[in-house]
């Protein structure tokens, strides 16, 4: 029988503010709005390439709460378990962005503490939730968010697991939450739970302390835990407008590597939330196609070279352009220089 | 000898955020950032009608702080005594506000808790501060801020009296940061300290328990304590978009009340501070010539009629300009439709 | 057995384009875009306030279904049955809509015709819809909207009422679609199916031939048609910024009518879809209490009133919010000022 | 034979640049552009109405003179007649409009002194021009220009007026410009030369001394001066955002006067430039049916109404809204609430 | 004796309707509003270089018709034969364009069928406009527009050539409007009439079948028809952002080619319309030097470039400033970094 | 005894009025705000890295000033000596700039002349300024405003050197205000009184007719005068976004060069003022650690790259985020992506 999602992500979602392109913040008189966190960026992002996918997290029942709710449901995902909290105490997290140029960075000013999800915890949720998604996703940011996000997201792995769900785990390490060495002890406790991973080479060698090259890493996982697939990205920042993209998975059960050739000339409007597009791409491949990892690749690959282009944590994609923009990508030959 | 400031309030300075007039707050992709903060609207009030002014406050060490600090000036007031605070606890206070037209009511969501200020304390600031300046002016809402804010605003107000500062106070009674009851055990204690003192009449009655006529309740307040000032406000709201707004000086010296036409027919463009203009064109009034509080009385309400009509905390006036407004509303006959 | 839906609205989908607040559509360079249509604004309303609701329509297959479909969803109600076409012919209705102040009138300019929806059949849509929703809504614009749109609605009027849902119709009579004549014959010949109907006073008089007072109109519909329920609104226009709204139900299981003061009053902000926002109000007070016309009164002018004050087609409200403006309205003493 | 203009209009074409409404120029960021001048804005009202027009006047020949012919045409009039002036004195004259609230004025500031227009002579036009057009018309403003525009109107008045135009004149008295003893004797200078006058009431009273009642002050002119038609307006100013507008014409061949009904309430959203529309409204009708006043008085006053509703000194109509909008005015029964 | 235009265009203007630079399509809730169409394009364009140009077209009589002329006038061409359709059929076509960056590319989405311009015939225009035109021009996308648009445009061809204007030609192939092989039998048709023909390589080799290298296939054009001037263009793009663009222009008298370096590094902004400004500035030079074809190459050359660094369909240039950036790209010399 | 200013710079202030990026001048409708000037480009710059600053000026007392006493206190510099002219000569002045991208070029209209700072006198200021900064500071536009401009330039350049401070002048050569001649022959006149000289080389060669490489032509200065440090800039434009900048000091004491890889690959946002902001930065250099011109060279070179980011005249820097550009300028490893 059908389960109700595909994919049923927990994390925090944050209001992003941003001055105007080029503008700083210092000096504003404006803010756009976007929401975001990494793993809405991933329920949102594989809604948009098809997945039925919703996210569970915890909001203020404030005008606040109901706009991140319009926002989750406008960008492709589900809200049905974004559950509310009243009262005084009841906030929600936000984070200040600016973009740049050349030789000056971007810069992110947090301010996310305290928030409604921080005193998340799994009596709100109804016991149904479980059984109803074929894969579960969280990311190392939902650990770090304290002590009830973390017991959450670990009774929510195991719950969903028992259910029969795949568990997808993104590292994501984030140094302003946590530090290394606290990640390392709480990821490796939960990485037995873990069919799908998400590890960046540098967290592979500075957190995980892996040697090696890149591919004896990723292997290195899959035989330490019963992982089923390991996936690694990898960016050049030409500079905070130019970048390069590509990735590298592993899947245990074939003992195959699948990359194809990165995107190069990548024109960066906005690097926020790649990653997860990523993911969101990797995993709406996976959860197609387990049995072709390449599609995984090419999907997540395209997802996040798509995401650079538009402005916000979230992706904004349809499955028929990401596969032009993938056709395109393969092919050798003069291609259209725009779509009509 | 001439004292450097005129008048130095002390107080949190909030960011406000707002989505474009007639916009909901659940809907929207931008929001006008303003900054605001009832003793900051008082000081950059003041300093536009010619004091010399400043602020007391406390703010995170970040792109916030700065942006807070060229606001300040910007505005009409110093940052010398903006004091930073760094760390990861560091946040600056801030609230969404949305506009509305009737029988729609305008909304304020605060997100206002564990703010840099709330951690203030004399300790970080410099000892000269205290004679430097004519007078001193905070507010109620300071009050209800937590302890450390409390214990710093009453040692504040003693220093600074001490030193021969006048000490003004506003009531400015907000339900949702206390109880009316914890707020009338802690003003009555510094109501010895206080020399102007502003309280509407509602606050008087519902607070104070004060009962009768709204003159004798002011008179009322200058018999129990050493005032010499008490004023009270008046706004009727015929809609959002329309109030009314006028007040009553008591001197309690010459056991005289004070007062003029209200303002009938205010096309209000945005309500917020309006209140603290009328402090503010109070206090410009008082300072510069004490003896006069008619010309308090004039120079608030025009102040507060005038802060209506530009949008954002903050008033925005000069006072040739608001001089002319006085003259106009005194004057009977025909007025020019425009300056030119 | 619950149904999935409280109600389902079959209606076309058109994008509105508007020049900024105040300015000329011949001379603008900037269009605000905003989604509407009558059935949207029903189902997406009525999700606001709580009802689970979706909406059957028909949407080209390109970026602008996407468009509309992520403009459903964030506004409120379900895009489950949004079915696209493909080809070259597939088009998204519009119109251009400039707001204006007296003396000069709003002007509206359609570009409506051979839209995807005309195309509209009951082949595309899945045998299971008709059991999923406890009421039909539709409008008199589509039956007004050519051969396929009418019988594709008499259809499925039909349909719904065998399973069990109750039917609501709003004439909505728009000159500039079809003729009185054409509407009077087409609706009277799906009277026989409706439960809920909603007419106003003029066209109850201009198009079917009422005479006599509205009260004796309204209850002659429920006499020669087995309908539960007849809605009719009043709105007067003051000036374009100036509305007064207010509304009158006649049950006739009970033989009563029921009605409140009309807002007065109302601060236009842009009154397209009030109208349509009253329908979404009554039909969320009558679907949730069927016993209590009243409440359906007190939320439909609650409902059109607060649409007003908000720009585009669609209602942005919640329940709560709503709650109070009635509360406030039926109250006679002080109201706050602010909600805070 | 037909000449190839209905009317040519003499005088400055200034930048105007305002800030956002509501926002006080001391504190913007942005400002919006508009041109206008007293001259260009007859023009191109009565363009917009059907006539055939142009402005004669001098622009530096930089991007901004590009600016300004793009705009002249843009807004219904002809820039044949717009020469250039190249070198490094050129210059645009322009002036900041903010917009205001009661009790807050809306307020000007002038930067036009030495503009390339101060510099403008005959020479620099060709011969033909005197012969092309019906009527020729300019204002007291392009008089108070200096020696150098003064003595260019008024050559061209005769010049116009040997070769069979009719002379309009609109005393439009600027106290910044000069004094109303400098104007006096000046226009009465001109005045033999006029066949259609604008004077307002009380320019009559303060400038030429006029005493009685207006339509006898009106006659006056008629009789002390070769004038056909003298119109007189009146504008009462409830707010800055409300007012009222009507007109008087004598006409001095029948000595009849010709009035209707002012417009009351007007919505006031830049009332800049709704004299001038009055004066295109006016001449629209007496170049169109000269013996008819009436067509006159209905047309200036509609189209002052529909100026005040639009930003910018320029009016934005055309003949059939202006049309509607007169029928609407004159018509005691129900009108439709929008155009559709 | 001299005639009335320089050139007239006959074609369809579209609106365009596009979200802010770099946000996507289906989440905007803002369209910049450009007017645009291949004929219009040049028309303008040509007009901005100095010659005296109309453009031929059929709007609807509404705002929209209004709105159309006035960006007509502004952007430089007249609205003479602007004719207008009254009724309810009466529609302007329009396009939905969103920019992107890498890999991401532009989209289009077409609806602009059954506009006014497809029920275009001659019979709307006066005799004489055959008679007030230099050169008449139209391209492959008129002749595409149904049998109507066809037979009109091959109509005037045939008066104009008649009355002694050049005919310009360009084949501006659309595979969405037709296909090659009907383009190709109707080109063949109507090239006898044509003197100056504007064909790119890619077209000349898909759609007439010919081999060869470039200015092979060129000549061959000349010589099978009795044209007189043959020009290709040639871009590449390099992504969104960045083209370089040259071309080649064949003169049958001398049976000699023209060029020159192309522009290598456009930094694009909007590509849209960079052809038809290749056709302005190559007929601005033609028209105004027709033994001295290079001067063609230049300017067209530099419209083009200098189009792609403007948003919208339309150009935006001066002569002098065109002559400046083809003197330095003509200079091997250090040129200045800023006109000042 | 500690001076109140670090540093008083005395110049022009001008508005500056901008189309948004990438729109034309002579078809916008919207102007961006800023305000600017060489000399307050430095003093808010040195303000924005620690220093204690002030702009010497002369405004108009209107709005106006108003407006840009507000931006100059915003931007970190002080307005206590920005005096004010009243009556209908003062004026601002100000200049158009319109942005551009290959191969058009940037575009600047000024519309300056007549300005209230051109009448400025010495008489206006107080005696006690001179004694009130360590550095004064001017540059080559402020002598060529003329007569009054240059000798109160003169006047001041002598008396702030009676009262010690160091003579700060930057040659900033504009051949659009006078000839080369004239600068030479002036600056030659106040060249002994300067003790830091900001010259480029090509200036240095065409003004000055230097010869030889630019190390000797700097030093030569140094030699002829007692000028004690010599600084010159470098920037390379490789289009209107992508520029290169660098410099080089010569320190007369020591008889050194001092200077570090200039920045590739500057991604230039907005180039105006990037000069002004290279003399902000070593002035803030050199008035903090004389001994080190190095560090001058880093700080000037980093503040320049750093403003070519933000748009407007001024930058937008802090000293924290300038080292840590200027360490990662010097870095070879790999540096944060993003500061967070």
């Amino acid at each position: 029988m059908e389960k109700r999602y595909d994919l049923l992500t927990l994390g925090e979602v944050l209001l992003r503010l941003s001055p105007p392109a080029g503008e700083r913040l210092s000096r504003t008189g404006e803010l756009k709005l976007h929401v975001g966190g990494a793993e809405l960026n991933v329920a949102a992002g594989a809604g948009q390439l098809g997945l039925k996918t919703g996210i569970i997290t915890r909001l203020p029942d404030s005008e606040l709460g109901d706009l991140v709710c319009n926002q989750i449901r406008y960008q492709g995902a589900g809200d049905e378990f974004a559950v509310r909290e009243k009262g005084k105490d009841a906030r929600l997290g936000l984070y200040y962005y600016e973009t740049a140029s050349a030789p000056r960075k971007p810069a992110v000013v947090y301010d996310r503490k305290n928030s409604s999800f921080c005193r998340i915890s799994p009596e709100e949720f109804p016991e149904e939730m479980y059984a109803s998604a074929r894969c579960f996703h969280t990311s190392g940011i939902t650990l770090a968010l304290g002590e009830k996000a973390r017991s959450t997201a670990v009774f929510m792995m195991k719950r969903f697991k028992e259910q029969g769900a795949r568990i997808s785990f993104d590292v994501n390490f984030r140094g302003n939450l946590w530090t290394g060495e606290e990640a390392r002890v709480c990821i490796e406790e939960i990485l037995p739970l873990v069919d799908i991973f998400f590890c960046s080479e540098d967290t592979a060698r500075l957190t995980f302390h892996k040697e090696g090259k890149l591919p004896d890493i990723m292997k290195s996982f899959a035989r330490e835990y019963p992982i089923s697939v390991v996936a690694s990205t990898r960016r050049v920042v030409h500079s905070p407008r130019s970048h390069s993209f590509g990735s590298l998975i592993y899947s245990s059960s074939t003992d195959t590597y699948y990359q194809e050739e990165p995107y190069e000339n990548i024109e960066v409007m906005d690097r926020i939330g790649s990653g997860d597009a990523y993911v969101a791409g990797a995993l709406a491949g996976l959860l197609t196609d387990w049995e072709n990892p390449l599609r995984a690749v090419s999907l997540g690959n395209a997802a996040s070279a798509a995401k650079n282009t538009v402005a916000g944590d979230l992706p904004c994609m349809t499955l028929p352009e990401i596969e032009v923009m993938i056709r395109e990508h393969h092919s050798s030959g003069p291609t259209a220089e725009m779509r009509r």
